[in-house]
């Protein structure tokens, strides 16, 4: 009997007794932990009775200052790499933001374009793996989505380029820059000088930009990300780009600030939009945020105590796939260096299973299938975990049923 | 010479030297004053480093809850009458609110519909004069406008129900049940009645309604509303109302909560809506706002404060008014109980002349036609005044120079 069959008849006989005693675990959100909400725990007291003014005078508790405080728009345009002028900082959920510009687009077309997507047969490149609630507010505006591949070796440029130059009804592409969710990818410069070039039949596509772990580093270092918005003028596309950012998992989640960022033509658009749906974002909670980092770099002091806090939760689950699944390969997984998630793939057809078997364990995973468009895995191996939420013990003890599942459901 | 041409000679004399030394005065805006605004300072540090859990557990510092937390929405139930399981909390702008509710019925259609309201002639009744920004969404959102009367002797109810039942095209109303803005006017429970029990012609008739002023009294009592929802479930038409509401003129203006209630079936399709279209509101601030008031007997009692700043502003537009204008047939106004805003009506044809004069003598007002839609004011007499913002004094030269504008104004 060959070293891994023995391996897979060790782990039937660990699973029967998984089974027989479930767990109660949970690796699917991707939530900070309360170690890591506590780091922003003084954001909560922050403003004194005095404290309410912006750095232009103005009294963040009233109405007024749509676009955000100014010292919100920098501290944004900084870590987004767009001028101030061009940030609108938003309310506390980026999704929305997103919604908001994809919807615009769907009612009243961008700058540049031929007017409403609406009712019309426009698609999405969406490169997958990647974040099902792209995929499902994309659906939901009625547009169409076009799989594209995404790796640990990188964005399938190729495949976007040719399916922007050669199909006029692919409008734009959401992109998640630095740490992608699921795979951890950062895009290189080549790739973003790529997007930024490439010829487009559509005469108004765009890239979705969402920039959602922009600081969020677990290596040592965080990952450089060339300045799309510049690449993007100096090939002559000024307005191709709309940018995201929150700091949903920089301070609380759900209780943070976004933003949006542009070439002033897309940001005009955009004000004017929002102009209309909103009176504007919680300019209090904006001021906290400022009080509360001072600048870009005590931002990014913050978030290396997050990493500090990550590190630990990534190597558990690095160490407990390779110790059950080292050299068999029956999976292969990604080793981010930042972001929230691990990318696991199966053998072709075996994900569902797995899923299923780690849920007769009690071990709770991403449904098979959230990390493509509609919710459909083509080849049935991908499966995302969130090692973020969950105690060190508990994160292990689920790696350990996971990676027991995958070595049983190797051989039927 | 008469009397009143005595007091035109007079007050050309004045306005002469008005205009010679103009004011820097802003009748525009509906603004609480900081006075108001300081109110609600403990807000500001209300959340102390332990205090972020809701009464079910709920960390509020993470993601999660989209509904809003359990307190919260029982609070705005209370408030809206709605029952707290068909309230959603949301954001910091109920305009906001009213914007995504309507963008998902012309994007995807109501409950009991005949779908999508997109690209087809779907009118919707303002009751006039009005608030702007609901004009100005429904127009952007592609809907048309039809208006209805309202005024001091209240909404022009038959006008409203022929509407609904001769005109398939005829899909909403919006409708500011209590010291409605700018008229100040509270509808009568009839008028309530009326309007949950009227035939439609269209299937999925919606009442928009903006319940901004729902506890915004200047009068020593709150005036009552009747319970839109349970007038419209005991008609047979439960899912006609959609219910909005906020704290941003309770706490602060932008830096407060929202709501939407209705019945199940359209709370469910909100919130599948919502779901995709954010994260969920700010959890933290829903929690700072019910520590704050504690329940809705506090907000009463907080209410009280601000009527008690208010009450001499609005008591000075009308002595200032009275003392000039009283008795001349030259302009009415309103008296209202509650909310933000004092409507004038000029003769015909005269709104825009006072407007202009009263730039030139340096006090600002809402340009002639915002509170109509598209800006039209078919008759051009209507002056919204908003009295909460400026120091008295400055409320009262303003208003000085309003009337005596109005004086210049009647022979020519």
């Amino acid at each position: 009997m060959s070293d891994l069959a023995a391996r897979i008849r060790e782990a039937r006989a660990q699973f029967e007794k998984m089974r027989a005693n479930p767990a109660a675990l949970d690796l699917t959100r991707g939530k900070p932990s309360a170690e890591q909400l506590d780091l922003s725990l003084p954001l909560l007291g922050i403003l004194g009775p005095d404290d309410y003014r912006d750095g232009h005078g103005n009294d963040c508790r009233n109405y007024g200052v749509p676009d955000g405080i100014p010292e919100a728009r920098a501290l944004f345009g900084e870590l987004l790499d767009v001028p101030a002028a061009d940030v609108l900082v938003g309310e506390n959920s980026s999704l929305s933001m997103m919604h908001g510009a994809v919807a615009a687009a769907v009612l009243h077309g961008v700058p540049g374009g031929d007017g409403t997507w609406h009712g019309r047969d426009i698609r999405i490149l969406c490169p997958v793996p990647g974040y099902d609630r792209h995929f499902a507010l994309t659906e939901h505006l009625g547009l169409g989505m076009q799989n594209v591949a995404i790796g640990e070796d990188g964005l399938d440029i190729e495949a976007v380029e040719r399916a922007a130059v050669s199909d006029v009804r692919v409008r734009g592409i959401w992109i998640v820059p630095k740490y992608q969710n699921p795979v951890g990818v950062t895009l290189t410069d080549d790739e973003v000088r790529a997007l930024a070039r490439m010829k487009t039949a559509a005469p108004d596509f765009r890239i979705f930009w969402d920039n959602a772990y922009v600081a969020h580093h677990i290596a040592d270092e965080l990952d450089p990300v060339a300045d799309v918005l510049a690449a993007c003028a100096e090939a002559g596309n000024p307005d191709r780009v709309f940018l995201f950012g929150s700091t949903s998992k920089i301070t609380f989640a759900g209780g943070g600030i976004s933003a949006f960022g542009a070439s002033p033509a897309n940001t005009a658009w955009m004000r004017k939009h929002r102009g209309l749906e909103t009176i504007g974002g919680d300019k209090l909670n904006q001021l906290r945020h400022v009080r509360f980092f001072g600048d870009v770099a005590g931002l990014h002091a913050h978030m290396r105590k997050h990493a500090a806090l990550l590190k630990p939760k990534f190597a558990a689950v690095q160490r407990g796939l390779e110790e059950r699944l080292g050299g068999t390969g029956l999976a292969t997984w990604t080793q981010p260096r930042g972001g929230y998630f691990v990318s696991l793939d199966t053998a072709p057809g075996k994900a569902r299973r797995v899923f299923e078997m780690a849920a007769e364990a009690g071990v709770k995973l991403t449904p098979v299938g959230a990390t493509f468009p509609y919710g459909d895995d083509p080849e049935d191996r991908n499966i995302r975990i969130s090692p973020s939420l969950p105690p060190i013990e508990e994160l292990e003890r689920a790696i350990t049923v996971l990676a027991t599942a995958i070595l049983c459901a190797a051989d039927g």
